[in-house]
Protein backbone atom coordinates (compact mmCIF):
# COMPACT_ATOMS: atom_id res chain seq x y z
CA UNK A 1 0.00 0.00 0.00
CA UNK A 2 1.20 3.78 -0.90
CA UNK A 3 2.73 5.55 2.12
CA UNK A 4 1.09 8.68 2.85
CA UNK A 5 3.00 11.55 5.23
CA UNK A 6 0.51 13.16 7.40
CA UNK A 7 0.39 15.45 10.28
CA UNK A 8 -0.32 13.59 14.02
CA UNK A 9 -3.19 11.38 14.08
CA UNK A 10 -6.19 12.18 16.06
CA UNK A 11 -6.89 8.46 17.48
CA UNK A 12 -10.38 7.72 19.12
CA UNK A 13 -10.45 4.82 21.09
CA UNK A 14 -13.78 3.31 22.32
CA UNK A 15 -15.11 -0.40 23.64
CA UNK A 16 -18.03 -1.96 24.50
CA UNK A 17 -16.68 -3.20 27.97
CA UNK A 18 -17.25 -0.13 29.69
CA UNK A 19 -14.00 2.90 29.97
CA UNK A 20 -12.79 1.23 33.55
CA UNK A 21 -12.40 -2.00 31.56
CA UNK A 22 -8.61 -3.18 31.34
CA UNK A 23 -8.64 -4.03 27.88
CA UNK A 24 -9.44 -0.46 26.58
CA UNK A 25 -6.45 0.71 28.82
CA UNK A 26 -4.05 -1.18 27.37
CA UNK A 27 -5.48 -0.32 23.72
CA UNK A 28 -4.68 3.22 24.60
CA UNK A 29 -1.23 2.62 26.05
CA UNK A 30 -0.50 0.43 22.77
CA UNK A 31 -1.37 3.29 20.59
CA UNK A 32 -0.48 6.43 22.54
CA UNK A 33 2.70 6.97 20.58
CA UNK A 34 1.08 6.88 17.52
CA UNK A 35 -1.07 9.97 17.52
CA UNK A 36 -3.33 12.62 19.77
CA UNK A 37 -6.02 9.72 21.38
CA UNK A 38 -9.38 10.54 22.70
CA UNK A 39 -11.13 8.12 24.63
CA UNK A 40 -14.78 8.37 24.24
CA UNK A 41 -16.48 5.17 25.83
CA UNK A 42 -19.55 3.41 27.42
CA UNK A 43 -19.34 3.97 31.53
CA UNK A 44 -21.06 0.64 32.09
CA UNK A 45 -20.38 -2.96 30.09
CA UNK A 46 -22.06 -2.64 26.93
CA UNK A 47 -21.55 -6.36 25.98
CA UNK A 48 -23.23 -8.31 23.06
CA UNK A 49 -25.76 -4.63 22.15
CA UNK A 50 -25.07 -5.34 18.72
CA UNK A 51 -25.37 -2.06 16.38
CA UNK A 52 -27.73 -1.13 19.01
CA UNK A 53 -28.34 2.74 19.33
CA UNK A 54 -30.49 4.72 22.39
CA UNK A 55 -33.60 6.36 21.24
CA UNK A 56 -35.88 6.04 24.08
CA UNK A 57 -33.70 7.97 26.73
CA UNK A 58 -31.16 11.14 26.55
CA UNK A 59 -28.17 10.81 26.52
CA UNK A 60 -25.24 11.97 28.88
CA UNK A 61 -21.80 13.01 28.39
CA UNK A 62 -19.47 13.55 31.33
CA UNK A 63 -15.15 14.53 30.67
CA UNK A 64 -13.36 12.39 33.27
CA UNK A 65 -10.02 13.05 34.56
CA UNK A 66 -6.78 11.32 34.72
CA UNK A 67 -8.54 7.50 34.03
CA UNK A 68 -5.47 7.56 31.52
CA UNK A 69 -2.70 10.00 32.51
CA UNK A 70 -3.34 13.35 30.54
CA UNK A 71 -5.27 11.60 27.42
CA UNK A 72 -8.44 13.53 26.64
CA UNK A 73 -11.09 10.93 27.62
CA UNK A 74 -15.45 10.84 28.20
CA UNK A 75 -18.04 8.45 29.16
CA UNK A 76 -21.65 8.15 28.35
CA UNK A 77 -24.40 6.35 29.16
CA UNK A 78 -25.11 5.25 25.60
CA UNK A 79 -23.79 2.30 23.52
CA UNK A 80 -21.02 1.75 21.95
CA UNK A 81 -22.55 3.04 18.66
CA UNK A 82 -23.29 6.16 20.35
CA UNK A 83 -20.11 6.70 21.64
CA UNK A 84 -18.63 7.11 17.87
CA UNK A 85 -21.48 9.45 16.96
CA UNK A 86 -20.93 11.32 19.80
CA UNK A 87 -17.39 11.59 19.26
CA UNK A 88 -17.52 12.54 15.65
CA UNK A 89 -20.66 15.66 16.32
CA UNK A 90 -19.94 17.07 20.19
CA UNK A 91 -16.19 16.03 20.86
CA UNK A 92 -13.65 15.74 18.07
CA UNK A 93 -12.76 18.96 16.26
CA UNK A 94 -11.97 17.41 13.04
CA UNK A 95 -12.76 13.68 11.83
CA UNK A 96 -10.58 11.51 13.38
CA UNK A 97 -7.84 9.68 11.12
CA UNK A 98 -8.59 5.86 12.67
CA UNK A 99 -11.20 4.32 15.04
CA UNK A 100 -10.01 1.84 17.32
CA UNK A 101 -12.41 -0.34 19.26
CA UNK A 102 -11.69 -2.61 22.24
CA UNK A 103 -9.64 -4.51 23.22
CA UNK A 104 -12.51 -6.94 23.61
CA UNK A 105 -12.35 -9.42 26.32
CA UNK A 106 -13.16 -12.08 24.97
CA UNK A 107 -13.59 -13.51 21.07
CA UNK A 108 -15.36 -11.55 17.88
CA UNK A 109 -14.54 -13.61 15.31
CA UNK A 110 -17.05 -15.77 13.11
CA UNK A 111 -20.81 -14.62 13.51
CA UNK A 112 -19.96 -13.11 16.84
CA UNK A 113 -19.06 -9.71 14.61
CA UNK A 114 -22.70 -9.43 14.03
CA UNK A 115 -23.74 -9.56 17.63
CA UNK A 116 -20.46 -7.43 18.67
CA UNK A 117 -20.70 -4.02 20.49
CA UNK A 118 -16.87 -3.69 20.40
CA UNK A 119 -17.28 -4.31 16.42
CA UNK A 120 -20.40 -2.46 15.86
CA UNK A 121 -19.02 0.58 17.25
CA UNK A 122 -15.90 0.39 14.31
CA UNK A 123 -18.31 -0.39 11.86
CA UNK A 124 -20.69 2.92 13.07
CA UNK A 125 -17.21 4.43 12.26
CA UNK A 126 -16.47 3.14 8.86
CA UNK A 127 -19.87 4.05 7.83
CA UNK A 128 -19.41 7.73 8.84
CA UNK A 129 -15.74 7.27 6.69
CA UNK A 130 -13.32 7.06 9.37
CA UNK A 131 -11.11 4.04 9.00
CA UNK A 132 -11.64 1.81 12.05
CA UNK A 133 -9.98 -1.56 13.46
CA UNK A 134 -12.04 -3.70 16.16
CA UNK A 135 -9.76 -5.82 18.48
CA UNK A 136 -10.65 -8.81 20.69
CA UNK A 137 -8.81 -10.80 22.42
CA UNK A 138 -9.57 -14.47 23.27
CA UNK A 139 -10.07 -14.33 27.20
CA UNK A 140 -13.30 -13.44 29.12
CA UNK A 141 -10.91 -12.78 32.26
CA UNK A 142 -10.95 -9.45 33.73
CA UNK A 143 -7.52 -10.67 34.70
CA UNK A 144 -6.92 -11.54 30.69
CA UNK A 145 -3.04 -10.56 29.82
CA UNK A 146 -3.13 -7.96 27.11
CA UNK A 147 0.66 -8.33 26.75
CA UNK A 148 0.67 -9.82 23.30
CA UNK A 149 -2.09 -8.07 22.22
CA UNK A 150 -0.56 -4.24 23.02
CA UNK A 151 2.53 -5.50 20.74
CA UNK A 152 0.36 -6.74 17.51
CA UNK A 153 -2.22 -3.43 18.14
CA UNK A 154 0.69 -1.59 18.12
CA UNK A 155 2.15 -3.00 14.80
CA UNK A 156 -1.09 -3.30 13.38
CA UNK A 157 -1.92 0.38 13.80
CA UNK A 158 1.31 1.78 13.41
CA UNK A 159 1.76 0.19 9.87
CA UNK A 160 -2.03 1.03 8.54
CA UNK A 161 -1.27 4.81 9.51
CA UNK A 162 1.32 5.33 7.22
CA UNK A 163 -0.79 3.97 4.66
CA UNK A 164 -3.68 5.79 2.48
CA UNK A 165 -6.74 3.90 3.91
CA UNK A 166 -10.53 3.57 2.15
CA UNK A 167 -12.72 5.76 4.08
CA UNK A 168 -14.99 3.12 4.92
CA UNK A 169 -11.78 0.80 5.65
CA UNK A 170 -12.81 -1.80 8.33
CA UNK A 171 -11.26 -4.74 9.90
CA UNK A 172 -11.88 -7.25 12.52
CA UNK A 173 -8.86 -8.08 14.46
CA UNK A 174 -8.51 -11.29 17.32
CA UNK A 175 -5.93 -12.30 19.02
CA UNK A 176 -5.29 -16.17 20.62
CA UNK A 177 -4.77 -16.23 24.08
CA UNK A 178 -1.21 -17.42 23.61
CA UNK A 179 2.22 -15.94 25.27
CA UNK A 180 3.97 -13.10 22.65
CA UNK A 181 6.31 -16.18 21.45
CA UNK A 182 3.69 -18.57 20.64
CA UNK A 183 2.23 -16.27 18.30
CA UNK A 184 2.80 -17.74 14.63
CA UNK A 185 2.12 -14.01 12.95
CA UNK A 186 -0.74 -12.56 11.25
CA UNK A 187 -3.53 -13.68 8.81
CA UNK A 188 -5.95 -11.97 6.67
CA UNK A 189 -9.32 -14.18 6.59
CA UNK A 190 -13.07 -14.54 5.97
CA UNK A 191 -15.38 -14.81 8.70
CA UNK A 192 -16.05 -18.67 9.37
CA UNK A 193 -19.63 -19.97 9.72
CA UNK A 194 -19.54 -20.53 12.96
CA UNK A 195 -22.01 -19.39 15.97
CA UNK A 196 -23.13 -20.46 19.16
CA UNK A 197 -25.88 -23.54 19.19
CA UNK A 198 -27.87 -22.20 21.92
CA UNK A 199 -29.91 -23.29 24.47
CA UNK A 200 -31.74 -21.73 27.68
CA UNK A 201 -31.21 -22.96 30.62
CA UNK A 202 -34.58 -22.77 32.16
CA UNK A 203 -35.57 -22.03 36.40
CA UNK A 204 -37.78 -21.40 38.61
CA UNK A 205 -38.01 -17.76 40.76
CA UNK A 206 -39.07 -17.74 44.36
CA UNK A 207 -42.49 -16.85 43.22
CA UNK A 208 -42.80 -19.99 41.02
CA UNK A 209 -42.19 -18.17 37.53
CA UNK A 210 -39.86 -19.75 34.96
CA UNK A 211 -37.06 -17.43 33.86
CA UNK A 212 -34.20 -18.18 31.24
CA UNK A 213 -30.66 -17.70 30.90
CA UNK A 214 -29.18 -17.61 27.34
CA UNK A 215 -26.23 -20.30 26.95
CA UNK A 216 -24.18 -22.04 23.92
CA UNK A 217 -21.96 -24.24 22.98
CA UNK A 218 -19.52 -22.81 20.13
CA UNK A 219 -19.44 -24.90 16.91
CA UNK A 220 -17.30 -24.28 13.74
CA UNK A 221 -19.50 -25.11 11.06
CA UNK A 222 -16.77 -23.95 8.38
CA UNK A 223 -13.76 -26.36 7.40
CA UNK A 224 -12.16 -23.80 5.10
CA UNK A 225 -8.08 -23.58 6.24
CA UNK A 226 -8.74 -19.36 5.24
CA UNK A 227 -11.25 -18.56 8.00
CA UNK A 228 -10.45 -16.48 11.60
CA UNK A 229 -11.80 -19.47 13.45
CA UNK A 230 -9.03 -21.14 12.01
CA UNK A 231 -6.12 -18.96 11.97
CA UNK A 232 -7.34 -18.49 15.88
CA UNK A 233 -6.91 -22.01 16.13
CA UNK A 234 -3.49 -22.24 14.92
CA UNK A 235 -1.92 -18.93 16.65
CA UNK A 236 -2.15 -16.49 14.21
CA UNK A 237 -3.31 -12.72 14.47
CA UNK A 238 -6.97 -13.56 12.39
CA UNK A 239 -7.89 -10.36 10.31
CA UNK A 240 -11.38 -10.36 8.91
CA UNK A 241 -11.60 -7.11 6.67
CA UNK A 242 -15.15 -6.15 7.14
CA UNK A 243 -17.90 -4.28 5.12
CA UNK A 244 -21.40 -2.74 5.87
CA UNK A 245 -22.72 -3.44 2.28
CA UNK A 246 -24.89 -6.58 3.69
CA UNK A 247 -26.27 -7.23 -0.20
CA UNK A 248 -25.99 -11.26 -1.11
CA UNK A 249 -25.89 -10.18 -5.04
CA UNK A 250 -25.24 -13.70 -6.25
CA UNK A 251 -29.26 -14.07 -4.58
CA UNK A 252 -30.00 -10.82 -6.07
CA UNK A 253 -29.02 -11.93 -9.45
CA UNK A 254 -30.76 -15.15 -9.22
CA UNK A 255 -33.79 -13.15 -8.17
CA UNK A 256 -33.91 -11.14 -10.81
CA UNK A 257 -33.64 -13.72 -13.45
CA UNK A 258 -36.06 -16.53 -11.68
CA UNK A 259 -38.63 -14.52 -9.51
CA UNK A 260 -41.83 -15.05 -11.14
CA UNK A 261 -43.77 -12.28 -9.32
CA UNK A 262 -41.29 -9.52 -10.59
CA UNK B 1 -37.16 -20.99 -9.03
CA UNK B 2 -37.95 -24.45 -8.78
CA UNK B 3 -41.63 -25.47 -6.75
CA UNK B 4 -41.46 -28.10 -4.03
CA UNK B 5 -44.48 -29.70 -2.63
CA UNK B 6 -44.38 -29.57 1.23
CA UNK B 7 -46.56 -30.07 4.65
CA UNK B 8 -48.66 -26.93 5.66
CA UNK B 9 -45.32 -24.55 6.52
CA UNK B 10 -44.86 -23.62 10.01
CA UNK B 11 -44.36 -19.42 9.65
CA UNK B 12 -42.48 -17.89 12.78
CA UNK B 13 -43.81 -14.04 12.79
CA UNK B 14 -41.75 -11.60 15.18
CA UNK B 15 -40.95 -7.74 15.24
CA UNK B 16 -39.08 -5.00 16.76
CA UNK B 17 -42.24 -2.65 17.24
CA UNK B 18 -43.67 -5.13 20.17
CA UNK B 19 -46.24 -7.28 20.28
CA UNK B 20 -49.64 -5.42 20.32
CA UNK B 21 -48.06 -2.61 17.49
CA UNK B 22 -50.83 -3.02 14.31
CA UNK B 23 -48.03 -3.76 11.70
CA UNK B 24 -47.24 -7.00 13.62
CA UNK B 25 -51.23 -7.46 13.34
CA UNK B 26 -51.01 -6.60 9.78
CA UNK B 27 -48.71 -9.56 9.11
CA UNK B 28 -50.30 -12.25 10.83
CA UNK B 29 -53.28 -10.96 8.69
CA UNK B 30 -51.33 -11.16 5.50
CA UNK B 31 -50.39 -14.41 6.18
CA UNK B 32 -52.75 -16.38 8.08
CA UNK B 33 -54.19 -18.57 5.67
CA UNK B 34 -50.47 -19.49 3.98
CA UNK B 35 -49.63 -21.60 7.18
CA UNK B 36 -49.51 -22.77 10.58
CA UNK B 37 -48.40 -18.97 12.35
CA UNK B 38 -46.72 -18.56 15.52
CA UNK B 39 -45.77 -15.44 16.87
CA UNK B 40 -43.19 -15.14 18.82
CA UNK B 41 -42.72 -10.61 20.11
CA UNK B 42 -41.60 -8.72 22.69
CA UNK B 43 -43.66 -7.43 24.86
CA UNK B 44 -42.98 -3.70 24.61
CA UNK B 45 -41.23 -1.58 21.44
CA UNK B 46 -37.59 -2.41 20.43
CA UNK B 47 -36.77 -0.41 17.30
CA UNK B 48 -33.08 0.47 16.86
CA UNK B 49 -31.96 -2.58 19.22
CA UNK B 50 -30.03 -3.92 16.29
CA UNK B 51 -28.73 -7.32 16.79
CA UNK B 52 -28.93 -6.71 20.08
CA UNK B 53 -28.92 -9.94 22.44
CA UNK B 54 -29.57 -10.20 26.59
CA UNK B 55 -27.22 -10.92 28.70
CA UNK B 56 -27.06 -9.21 31.79
CA UNK B 57 -31.32 -9.96 33.12
CA UNK B 58 -33.07 -13.02 32.88
CA UNK B 59 -35.50 -13.42 29.86
CA UNK B 60 -39.04 -14.20 30.83
CA UNK B 61 -41.66 -15.65 27.85
CA UNK B 62 -45.37 -15.90 28.71
CA UNK B 63 -48.33 -16.71 26.41
CA UNK B 64 -50.89 -14.78 25.16
CA UNK B 65 -54.09 -15.71 24.78
CA UNK B 66 -56.56 -14.06 21.92
CA UNK B 67 -54.60 -11.16 21.24
CA UNK B 68 -54.44 -12.85 17.68
CA UNK B 69 -57.75 -14.67 17.32
CA UNK B 70 -56.89 -18.44 17.76
CA UNK B 71 -53.34 -18.21 16.73
CA UNK B 72 -50.43 -19.33 19.07
CA UNK B 73 -48.65 -15.57 20.31
CA UNK B 74 -45.56 -15.82 23.00
CA UNK B 75 -44.41 -12.28 24.69
CA UNK B 76 -40.61 -11.97 25.91
CA UNK B 77 -38.84 -8.81 27.68
CA UNK B 78 -36.04 -9.80 25.75
CA UNK B 79 -34.58 -8.20 22.06
CA UNK B 80 -35.71 -9.23 18.56
CA UNK B 81 -32.97 -11.52 18.40
CA UNK B 82 -34.05 -13.19 21.40
CA UNK B 83 -37.27 -13.83 20.57
CA UNK B 84 -35.94 -15.88 17.31
CA UNK B 85 -34.25 -17.66 19.67
CA UNK B 86 -36.53 -18.49 22.33
CA UNK B 87 -39.02 -19.59 19.32
CA UNK B 88 -36.51 -22.00 17.99
CA UNK B 89 -35.14 -23.52 21.31
CA UNK B 90 -38.24 -22.98 23.48
CA UNK B 91 -41.49 -23.06 21.63
CA UNK B 92 -41.36 -24.68 18.09
CA UNK B 93 -41.48 -28.19 17.71
CA UNK B 94 -39.70 -27.92 14.63
CA UNK B 95 -37.41 -25.84 12.69
CA UNK B 96 -39.85 -23.25 11.15
CA UNK B 97 -40.21 -23.01 7.14
CA UNK B 98 -39.78 -19.09 7.48
CA UNK B 99 -39.74 -16.57 9.80
CA UNK B 100 -41.38 -13.47 9.18
CA UNK B 101 -40.34 -10.03 10.99
CA UNK B 102 -42.14 -6.60 10.70
CA UNK B 103 -44.63 -4.95 9.35
CA UNK B 104 -41.98 -2.13 10.88
CA UNK B 105 -43.73 0.97 11.73
CA UNK B 106 -40.70 3.10 9.46
CA UNK B 107 -38.24 2.15 6.49
CA UNK B 108 -35.79 0.01 6.97
CA UNK B 109 -33.77 0.71 3.54
CA UNK B 110 -30.15 1.25 2.91
CA UNK B 111 -27.46 1.40 5.85
CA UNK B 112 -30.56 0.99 8.19
CA UNK B 113 -30.45 -2.92 7.81
CA UNK B 114 -27.76 -2.62 10.52
CA UNK B 115 -29.89 -0.84 13.44
CA UNK B 116 -32.68 -2.25 12.35
CA UNK B 117 -34.34 -4.56 15.25
CA UNK B 118 -36.45 -5.94 12.65
CA UNK B 119 -33.63 -7.05 9.80
CA UNK B 120 -31.91 -8.27 13.19
CA UNK B 121 -34.75 -10.54 14.08
CA UNK B 122 -34.76 -11.70 10.44
CA UNK B 123 -31.11 -12.10 10.08
CA UNK B 124 -31.25 -14.18 13.30
CA UNK B 125 -33.11 -16.95 11.82
CA UNK B 126 -31.04 -16.94 8.49
CA UNK B 127 -28.09 -17.44 10.43
CA UNK B 128 -30.17 -20.25 12.25
CA UNK B 129 -31.02 -21.98 8.93
CA UNK B 130 -34.20 -20.63 8.45
CA UNK B 131 -35.28 -18.52 5.42
CA UNK B 132 -36.66 -15.09 6.66
CA UNK B 133 -37.94 -11.91 5.64
CA UNK B 134 -38.06 -8.64 7.45
CA UNK B 135 -41.06 -6.31 6.00
CA UNK B 136 -40.61 -2.38 6.60
CA UNK B 137 -43.66 0.60 5.61
CA UNK B 138 -42.03 4.04 5.03
CA UNK B 139 -45.04 4.65 7.46
CA UNK B 140 -43.53 5.51 11.55
CA UNK B 141 -47.55 6.48 12.32
CA UNK B 142 -49.35 4.16 15.11
CA UNK B 143 -52.32 4.77 12.00
CA UNK B 144 -50.28 4.00 9.10
CA UNK B 145 -52.23 2.41 6.12
CA UNK B 146 -51.13 -1.38 6.00
CA UNK B 147 -53.29 -2.19 3.00
CA UNK B 148 -50.62 -2.34 0.42
CA UNK B 149 -48.39 -3.93 3.02
CA UNK B 150 -50.81 -7.07 3.40
CA UNK B 151 -51.34 -7.26 -0.49
CA UNK B 152 -47.79 -7.53 -0.94
CA UNK B 153 -46.71 -9.29 2.01
CA UNK B 154 -49.07 -12.26 1.39
CA UNK B 155 -47.57 -12.43 -2.39
CA UNK B 156 -44.37 -12.36 -1.65
CA UNK B 157 -44.56 -15.02 1.13
CA UNK B 158 -46.89 -17.13 -1.41
CA UNK B 159 -44.63 -17.23 -3.98
CA UNK B 160 -41.48 -17.98 -1.74
CA UNK B 161 -43.04 -20.98 0.28
CA UNK B 162 -44.00 -22.43 -3.73
CA UNK B 163 -39.87 -22.48 -3.72
CA UNK B 164 -36.96 -24.25 -2.78
CA UNK B 165 -35.36 -21.03 -0.72
CA UNK B 166 -31.58 -21.64 0.43
CA UNK B 167 -31.46 -22.03 4.42
CA UNK B 168 -29.95 -18.79 4.68
CA UNK B 169 -32.26 -17.30 2.17
CA UNK B 170 -32.66 -13.46 4.42
CA UNK B 171 -34.82 -10.86 2.52
CA UNK B 172 -35.25 -6.81 3.48
CA UNK B 173 -38.43 -5.95 2.04
CA UNK B 174 -39.43 -1.87 2.10
CA UNK B 175 -43.12 -0.60 0.88
CA UNK B 176 -43.40 2.98 -0.24
CA UNK B 177 -46.16 5.23 2.01
CA UNK B 178 -48.48 5.02 -1.14
CA UNK B 179 -51.84 3.60 -1.65
CA UNK B 180 -52.24 -0.02 -3.72
CA UNK B 181 -52.89 1.13 -6.69
CA UNK B 182 -50.13 3.66 -6.60
CA UNK B 183 -47.48 1.22 -6.11
CA UNK B 184 -45.43 0.17 -9.23
CA UNK B 185 -44.37 -3.09 -8.87
CA UNK B 186 -41.49 -5.35 -6.87
CA UNK B 187 -37.65 -4.57 -7.97
CA UNK B 188 -34.62 -6.77 -6.27
CA UNK B 189 -31.68 -3.75 -5.48
CA UNK B 190 -28.89 -3.32 -3.96
CA UNK B 191 -28.52 -1.71 -0.34
CA UNK B 192 -27.61 1.82 -0.89
CA UNK B 193 -25.32 4.06 0.85
CA UNK B 194 -27.11 6.25 2.23
CA UNK B 195 -27.68 7.00 6.22
CA UNK B 196 -28.82 9.54 8.72
CA UNK B 197 -26.09 12.72 9.08
CA UNK B 198 -26.06 13.16 12.74
CA UNK B 199 -26.62 15.41 14.93
CA UNK B 200 -27.63 15.62 18.74
CA UNK B 201 -29.87 18.41 20.11
CA UNK B 202 -28.34 19.20 23.18
CA UNK B 203 -30.75 20.46 26.19
CA UNK B 204 -30.50 20.86 29.65
CA UNK B 205 -31.87 19.38 32.46
CA UNK B 206 -33.76 21.35 35.59
CA UNK B 207 -30.60 21.04 37.70
CA UNK B 208 -28.46 22.38 35.11
CA UNK B 209 -26.94 19.35 33.95
CA UNK B 210 -26.49 18.82 29.43
CA UNK B 211 -28.29 16.09 27.73
CA UNK B 212 -28.61 14.79 24.26
CA UNK B 213 -31.24 13.08 22.10
CA UNK B 214 -30.27 11.75 18.40
CA UNK B 215 -31.42 13.49 15.70
CA UNK B 216 -30.61 13.77 12.04
CA UNK B 217 -31.22 13.91 8.63
CA UNK B 218 -31.44 11.83 5.99
CA UNK B 219 -29.69 11.72 3.05
CA UNK B 220 -28.81 9.55 0.50
CA UNK B 221 -25.07 9.41 -1.20
CA UNK B 222 -25.38 6.87 -3.82
CA UNK B 223 -26.87 8.28 -7.37
CA UNK B 224 -27.34 4.87 -8.52
CA UNK B 225 -30.72 3.36 -10.18
CA UNK B 226 -30.21 0.06 -8.46
CA UNK B 227 -30.78 0.47 -4.95
CA UNK B 228 -33.69 0.63 -2.66
CA UNK B 229 -33.53 4.00 -2.03
CA UNK B 230 -34.16 4.37 -5.86
CA UNK B 231 -36.74 2.13 -5.93
CA UNK B 232 -38.68 3.51 -3.32
CA UNK B 233 -38.77 6.68 -4.47
CA UNK B 234 -39.67 5.39 -8.04
CA UNK B 235 -43.10 3.90 -5.83
CA UNK B 236 -41.60 0.42 -6.40
CA UNK B 237 -41.52 -2.10 -3.33
CA UNK B 238 -37.68 -2.63 -2.94
CA UNK B 239 -36.72 -5.95 -1.76
CA UNK B 240 -32.69 -6.57 -1.25
CA UNK B 241 -31.22 -9.84 -0.52
CA UNK B 242 -29.47 -9.91 2.56
CA UNK B 243 -26.02 -11.55 3.94
CA UNK B 244 -24.92 -12.16 7.17
CA UNK B 245 -20.69 -13.08 5.90
CA UNK B 246 -19.49 -9.64 6.27
CA UNK B 247 -15.70 -10.21 4.55
CA UNK B 248 -14.85 -7.43 2.10
CA UNK B 249 -12.94 -9.87 -0.03
CA UNK B 250 -11.53 -7.00 -2.43
CA UNK B 251 -10.01 -5.64 0.82
CA UNK B 252 -8.81 -9.23 1.80
CA UNK B 253 -7.13 -9.49 -1.54
CA UNK B 254 -5.63 -6.11 -1.23
CA UNK B 255 -3.83 -6.76 2.22
CA UNK B 256 -2.78 -10.20 1.49
CA UNK B 257 -1.14 -9.14 -2.01
CA UNK B 258 0.32 -5.53 -0.23
CA UNK B 259 0.39 -5.60 3.33
CA UNK B 260 4.23 -5.22 4.81
CA UNK B 261 3.26 -6.76 8.25
CA UNK B 262 1.98 -10.07 6.59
Amino acid sequence: MKEEKKERPIILVTNDDGITSPGIRSLVNAVKDLGDVVVVAPDKPQSGMGHAITIGVPLRLSKVENIFGSIEAWQTNGTPVDCVKLAVDKILHRKPDICLSGINHGANHSINVIYSGTMSAAMEAAIESIPSIGFSLLDHSIEADFTASEFYVNKIVKSLLKTKMDRHFLLNVNIPMVPLDLINGIKVCKQAYAKYDEDFDERMDPTGKKYYWLTGVFKNFDKGEDTDVWALEHNYISVVPVQFDLTNYTLKKELENNWDIL
